[in-house]
């Protein structure tokens, strides 16, 4: 008999409508830097770690970021994201989708590659209960790809990783998915297409939150 | 003996890196109607005829839009991406191809969705010579997927269509070449993936025109 799954969902492109203004976000703070990246590699850099962002870009544009100037990016990035925070949604079928899976017992959690303070603007939205396992990037040594944040946020359910399915809409996500030797569910709603994230791994590709919701028995959530 | 061909560009997201401010200010403008749409829902239907993009819309929210309102939101979208113009650039390598096919002698043109108020910006900051023919959406009558816009392009340059290229970075650009009987190159600037760019017909497919000047011969321009 298989156990029933727990799920571990990813946030910004996931449960909230958030990457457009992260990614024009980052196009700000880089420009603010004379850092010339087309908005769409932006994109598709979204949802990595930090680290591993500003290194991806650095090889991208063959310019140095010191320690100094990263953390100037960090924080012009954080300042522009919160000035189009007011614009950010959950995204459909959110709430709705965690409600269900609480009147049905199936355990959740979530784990994201922002930071605390531009994440809890988030779950107030969603209005996410108390008791809530949630991992942020300051709290794990690896951001995804590396599966750190969806291990962590199994360990905290006491669900074993076999048991575990993320929810992603980002290649890093699934990436980090399989890593962990998780399924990984892809969405739609950040932006990327169905065969990015079937490459990645998916296993299964919905449009997002709501239409998650009306298959969940594909995932053996009942 | 094949002839040379001439080449049609689609503007935002081919030659200038607008397309997710475009989707940030149709965010605007729709919410301010309290029309809820993910913004990534917008992002695939970007470059779409507007009349087009607003009666998708209508299927999808279920809303109705009369001649009024659909005048407020085009209204509210043109403001809202002035505001995010200053941070539109050309995209890495748009000037220098344009600047290769004059020396090459190939003929080009520009066919944008957008109206002529909003694409001059553009044009500005490309530094497209006088007398390069530009065809925006107030001089057809039907915009992508139809092909008017490009067979207008290809009149103007006094082309054969079956000897014209066309460049774009959405699929409605794609679709709108072989509905004219053109062959279609996609340009991964805009944000959409590969997959999506082949399957709606692209005969080739590059990051962006910095991509495409590298590879000129696989397009029969030399």
């Amino acid at each position: 008999m298989s156990e029933a799954p727990a799920l571990l969902f990813d946030l910004d492109g996931t449960l909230v409508d958030s990457v457009y203004q992260h990614v024009l976000a980052w196009h700000e703070a880089l420009s603010s830097e004379d850092i010339e990246l087309s908005v769409w590699r932006i994109h598709r850099r979204i949802g990595m770690s930090g680290g591993m962002f500003t290194r991806a870009l650095l090889r991208e544009t063959e310019q140095s970021l010191d320690e100094e100037r990263l953390h100037r990016l960090r924080s012009t990035h954080a300042a522009a994201y919160k000035r189009r925070m007011g614009e950010v949604r959950p995204l459909p079928g959110a709430q709705a989708l965690l409600r269900r899976l609480d009147e049905l017992g199936c355990r959740w959690a979530i784990a994201t590659s922002g930071r605390s303070e531009t994440a809890q603007h988030c779950f107030d939205m969603l209005g996410v209960p108390d008791g809530v396992p949630i991992v942020t990037r300051d709290q794990v040594a690896h951001a995804k790809p590396d599966p750190d944040l969806f291990l962590e946020a199994a360990r905290r359910l006491d669900v074993d990783p076999q048991n575990a399915v993320v929810i992603g809409d980002s290649v890093w996500d699934l990436l980090a998915a399989r890593r962990g030797r998780m399924l990984g569910i892809g969405l739609l709603s950040g932006g990327y297409g169905t065969d990015e994230l079937e490459r990645a791994g998916a296993y299964r590709v919905y449009s997002d939150p709501a239409d998650m919701l009306d298959h969940l028995d594909e995932i053996g959530v009942r």
